[in-house]
């Protein structure tokens, strides 16, 4: 029985850096461990500092490195396996898979925001905050519009602002009937108020995954979550959270 | 009723500059119009050139503009969505939703494969390429690999190589029963072979979808798709492709 070959391509220089590097790092380093410096590492492979950068970002970009300020560059965890779509594709849960209320506020949406839940531009929506925590690691932060048409039982005077405020507004949307979910997933920049909460700068690299909620009366809410695209893989599954082995993907093919 | 407002960060400088630019597109740009050069830009809005060049990198990120070697710097549609998933959530269809067999080779897995396959590394299996185009546009690129057992009526007489050989193994597949699918999303570089069919440059940031294809005998087939990260957006949905506007989820919060 023959055997193909796949069509091969030449590589460009930093490219093939990359894989040896890539190849150095599941051998000689370990999980936490810090690089030498750029001279140091051209020097011992025999490149410019130049195309040595060029292949440091792109084991960046895999999630392969992380480049921290005042720390150097260090040898990345595996990606964590974070479930994105919920646990019975319901309603965002009140503090359930590491999501925490943060806060809650009203005001006049976006027109964008608008344009997404199907509202008038001049109506006032809840907007709430929350953050989530894997494994002790910041993975997301989510802005959660909700119209006040969605929660008609919300009390302006109970918990007017804070964490309460926040599980009372998702407490009151949980009374309605979820018809379905639709959902889109992104790359983006971190806004700055996401970043700090993220613990990364202004513009890092984020998975945006925005979500319709569907009741038969049309959107009933809207959430943009921002996921650290260098340490997160979001993972959707029939069978609910089936882990990939967390080396796979990044070697797969 | 009182109005809260969330917490507000101070923002570095190339990002405030990212806004103002963000709106200067949206107002005096066309789709596909060059911008002016760094060094013009960074004069019309009193910066230091290595901001400008900071805060057009966060609008590549976000899918706003295109660098292109000898074109510039051009002002990008908007990013096209693409439903992930396949309708019905079945088998990869033969030709469906885009996608065109490329090849299909024989040979042994990569020990990530092996692993993601629940496979013996020294079993061959066969790998099919396949890509997507959308709008015609190149979307994606795809390595489905499929384990001799699961395809035990391939002959390997009939359709050697080539498209036609990539549609026989896909043929096959889909006599199977499927139990459902687990998936997981990302961040990638394009690797050279990609890159290419993607046209785009080895390292372009890339979504990687790995699709695990499940019955009740185990993992029946692995697909890792790698998506151009500047001009898609994956959708998901309970509804089928259910189109969220595409300028929306940019501006959304």
């Amino acid at each position: 029985m023959g055997t193909t070959q796949l069509e091969s391509v030449p590589e460009p220089k930093y490219w093939h850096l990359k894989t040896v590097l890539s190849e150095a790092l599941d051998q000689d380093f370990a999980v936490g461990e810090i690089l030498p410096n750029e001279r140091e590492l051209a020097a011992r492979f025999g490149v410019a500092r130049a195309t040595l950068r060029q292949a440091l970002e792109q084991l960046e970009l895999e999630g392969r490195l992380q480049r921290r300020r005042g720390v150097g560059t260090t040898v990345a965890p595996p990606r964590l396996g974070v479930a994105v779509g919920g646990t019975g594709r319901g309603w965002p849960s009140e503090a359930g898979e590491g999501w925490q209320p943060v806060d809650a506020a009203e005001g006049l949406p976006t027109p964008a925001v608008a344009r997404l839940l199907g509202v008038d531009p001049q109506s006032r929506i809840h907007t709430v905050r929350r953050t989530r925590v894997t494994q002790g690691q910041p993975v997301a932060a989510e802005l959660l519009h909700v119209p006040g048409g969605s929660v008609p039982g919300l009390s302006a005077i109970d918990a007017p602002a804070g964490p309460a405020r926040a599980r009372a507004v998702l407490r009151e949307l949980r009374r309605l009937e979820l018809d379905g979910q639709d959902r889109s997933v992104e790359l983006g920049s971190a806004r700055a108020d996401d970043a700090k909460e993220l613990d990364r700068l202004p513009g890092a690299p984020v998975l945006v995954v925005t979500t319709r909620y569907l009741t038969a009366d049309g959107t009933a809410a809207v959430s943009v979550a921002t996921y650290r695209a260098d340490t997160c893989r979001l993972t959707f599954g029939d069978l609910g959270d089936v882990q990939i082995h967390p080396d796979d993907t990044r070697q797969a093919s």
